[in-house]
């Protein structure tokens, strides 16, 4: 249970990081909507591994197909099926330690779980599950920049603590993939690039912060109150690997303030409702306000580490474990464009909900 | 659409603040669980309003009805629709602002989405919503209190900068419930509550945190890759009014430290696999480990306030704002029974799904 | 589980036919469509017992009471509750056979799937358990009549054997609500209702079909491949109590010819593409055409009859049982507004579906 | 949307006729269940085409892989991704009918709907589609054998007038696979073939009926009020292509007779409760009751036929068309393994809800 994911605009993930292959199924793309294997693997590309030295060095096309759902370069309306081979998978570097419980990974508990599972990469638990995600949000940015246009921008906003200055209404997608750790302040970029490199050196990870603005959202978007806009978000960004935190607007630091300082004013910018202030980031009472969606998201220092380890094995054996297997020293570089696709399949779904909402006669 | 939440535990919740009720059906709660009235009723004076100078005078008895489920005192495995009347309202105290959007209120998002809104309290945006929460929480908590027992703890950690020192594993709901700003570090809760005296004053409010401990939890709970504990977690507690951010484990924190500081080494302790700390929040890949559950809220100021406020109405006229409804300053002491309801719904929720993923013949 | 049905007009009932009382939340209503108590008795009183001689003499009000949703007179577009008191309830009558498995009914199983069960009434698996479908179904069908319009119209087409001959293009509501026994075919509803009166006599009861027609419902309706337009009106209709079959435009009967007599040839009817026959009962590939929807639904004997029965109870005692229960001969003419009730409920349920799924901008 | 199927045993479908491939995912199958490619294979031999004469000559291996969630052997509790590759498609068949809309096909309803369809095969509503539901089913069968275990069994019972007699509590496997046509009736089988034969010969087709009995379930499969065992089953069966009834136990025949002939009198047989006549089908309330579980499903004579029909284009004219495509004179006989699937899928859905919904401490 569990691999799918939005309501309107469905998606299922399936595959391991080892086995036959990973993909995803949509159903719920609204028909007519150009769409070819280009458009998926341009966003497939920015979260492949082995893009720089900041990255894992396992080197996978990660090409794909699309299976259904496309015909003569048009989506059909009927479920668009896409996959990815694994390729370039090393079993035998996971042999060594196939009954050992890896610190912070989900060994153990995928072993509590199911009494089953496959020691040969992280199985479902490894990022490669991603790829589905992105080729979906793919599509999901496709139908969002066709019908609004709403466009998605996420970079790397902090690195164990050297974070970035951005301003959230001028970043570009140029800027942000102007660098190999696709922080948009390039001064900052460097710093954070150098101490990636020296955790990787180390054979230690870090972690950090991603920040995410979508721009172009119309008022309206989101559900009361199990469904709230960011409800929904926080679900999307806290199931991604290595999540610990998200945050909407202000998040924790807006605690700080009192409520006088925190609301957000309304005033007029002609026929339009502005809020001067965007403490709310962009969602009041779960629903979109027209103003920039800004969400944020905690990853933790990448589980995996060259350095020794204490832990047991699936007989209760104490070991020491030195990790072999290939790895990214940080994340979040590649979890930019995930961190996009899963603000993009938020989105989209909501605008879909939002369409079925429509009061008589399709109004308003 | 949105109003229901849980997959095999399932609520749906109704009712806007002012009209004749609110309530919850809950679909999924398994037959022959005791169950009474008073069971409901003790959680819902936990959250009620009126309790004590720091929460908003509005009176509701809040007085719970169960309609069906439940026949000789034992749920009969079918729908337990309970009932709450309201009984307090005062529309004519809305009168004034009718067509005016309340700035960090969800009066203007509303109306951009459904075109017609209840100008009276805040409809189905209002904190009253969650009665139908804590009510099906209530029931939620009983299922994990028999079963296995798990035990579920909140309390108000900050109160803006006014920080509790809280040892997650000896916290007791006795220390909780011993102020009424629910904080069990007596001293700093002094502090609090006249932190929230001055704001009431000053008509201004106050955000801050509640922590909960979830203890006795199992492993295995939670599903990959979407439906992960920690993905619903969020989802929950992210929907609730005026959250704007949840973190499981080290959080935002974790994320100043290094993979090989933040990891959580495994050790035995006896048949048991153990982590020696818990940095992952007792969630490992979605899947909670068997250590405590560890997540967090962030709650921003109250958005009504005492003081004037720059603002339009529907018809685009500039506005100054008094409010002069009923009023928390500080949501956190009332918020603490209903993030404990939220955590325990999710826990069931997974608690069921996962006896229904188990092995052939039943097994694990 | 399993008390929902739909998907983006979601309806979630509750309540036993004995107890506080029963109801319905409609989750998913667009917004501004007027909505009044009244517009909702008017299908209860046409499904509520003692209407005739022909029905059970349990004398029940059924009054409903809107609890939430509605405000000056329009939908909120947030969940609609209704509420309807039991009110004639004498679990007297039931508790000399409180024990007994009654045959053909769910006593039996409820216990075994529960283990515990409410032995006034038949609890959820009372007939009355379709107040709340009404209701909901009374919401559909005023959404239904302001957007396109679609009208829907079931009448009682057999007793037994005793067969209507009515013109799927010409019945009308009146002619249906001329009879007690909802027959529009007068000469032979004088027929059913003496065989209904016999078997009342005789303490027996009768079933037979009841046949629905749906006007008005525009091509595009119901989604491949599961959710197909037929396969919701079929899991409709066969939810409810003495369900025992279901047909699809030529249903059975269309077997019987060969392909090349039962095709339904397409022709142009000025703009508008058409079938000259309708053995398709308006639905192709789970789509709707444009045609007429035509649906029956099979209904067994009423199981409660007053002769005397063989059967067992609770400790596996044999026991011979004689019903005193207050009840119904034959269901049909009361199921005539529930069957209605179900197929406004699809279609309008696959009418928001189909808004959300649109072409890009909207289209076509 | 409508592509998946099931709550907690959930499948995905996707795929057409022409194209990449066909296929399907199932989320929620437990681990550690033993599967292979072949234990699928098996089922998709059953339903491939080019078996015999009575069926397309379309020739395809339907060669499935299994992509992920099996591991050495065993299922690993994480979505199983099945893929057939279409290899005999023939696009330039349908090149001259491209923009005709075949007869009680859902070319015009696709159209309609989609404003996009592809005009090779029947893309999404071609019989093809089935592929996934039958390797799904495969995967419900293994469980529903390890578990409990239980036997789903059906046959052809009637082609147009040609019906057979079959004792349901005596009917095995092998007399139904005896004869191409899947009756187990030898002397109705060898009637049927002749039928089917004429019927090919003249460009004709036919219909008939297919009745699947289920042994071996347990009491209390089947959840109140919506989704109820035979509402499921109605709609599994009412969604298979070319269906247009579905019957229950006594289904249609049962309304000729009264209450006191129709009831099912319980019974101890030692320390089970029987019932003496199965007039139920199994079913009670919606739930099953021990009984063996009895439905079937009519379909229609197969659309596409070899002899001249009147219809129109796409651009509004008249066109007589006159089929070249591959196709079946009765679909009878290869609906079997996917009546059994559909089935098989429904049974095992509610056998993981049932463990799902036991009481406190997991009991009864």
């Amino acid at each position: 249970m569990g691999s799918s994911f939005g309501r309107l605009f469905r998606i299922a993930t399936w595959g391991e990081s080892h086995g036959g292959g990973l993909g995803v199924t949509i159903d719920g793309c609204p028909p007519g909507l150009p769409l070819s294997e280009a458009d998926i693997q341009a966003e497939l590309d920015r979260r492949r591994p082995g893009q720089s030295r900041l990255t894992t060095p396992r080197d996978e096309p990660d090409r794909c197909e699309i299976l259904s759902g496309v015909f003569e370069g048009r989506t059909l309306g009927t479920p668009i099926a896409v996959l990815v081979r694994n390729e370039d998978a090393r079993p035998a570097a996971y042999a060594d330690f196939a009954k050992v419980y890896r610190p912070s990974h989900a060994d153990f508990t995928y072993q509590a779980k199911y009494g089953h599972r496959t020691w040969m990469g992280g199985g479902r638990a490894s990022a490669r599950e991603t790829i589905g995600r992105v080729a979906a949000g793919a599509v999901a940015r496709k139908i969002l920049a066709v019908d609004l246009p709403v466009e998605v921008l996420a970079w790397v906003d902090r690195v164990q603590d050297v974070e970035a200055d951005v301003d959230l209404g001028a970043v570009t997608l140029e800027a942000i993939e102007a660098t190999p750790v696709r922080c948009p302040d390039a001064q900052v970029a460097a710093r954070m690039i150098e101490r990636i490199e020296k955790a990787r050196k180390d054979g230690d990870s870090l972690g950090g912060v991603v920040r995410c603005v979508a721009r172009g959202v119309p008022p309206g978007l989101g559900d009361p109150v199990f469904d709230k806009l960011d409800a929904d978000l926080a679900k999307a960004l806290m199931s991604l690997p290595a999540c610990k935190g998200v945050e909407v607007g202000s998040g924790f630091a807006g605690t700080y303030l009192s409520g006088a300082t925190h609301n957000d004013p309304f005033y007029m910018e002609g026929e339009r409702v502005r809020t001067r202030t965007n403490r709310s980031g962009g969602i009041q009472g779960g629903i979109s306000n027209g103003e920039d969606i800004v969400v944020a998201a905690a990853f933790k220092p990448t589980a995996t580490i060259g350095k020794p380890q204490e832990t047991v094995d699936e007989d209760g054996n104490a070991v020491t474990l030195k990790a072999k297997g290939r790895h990214d020293p940080c994340v979040l570089p590649r979890a930019v464009p995930i961190v996009e696709a899963m603000v993009a399949l938020v989105l989209c779904d909501h605008l879909l909900r939002q369409r079925a909402q429509r009061g008589p006669g399709g109004r308003p």
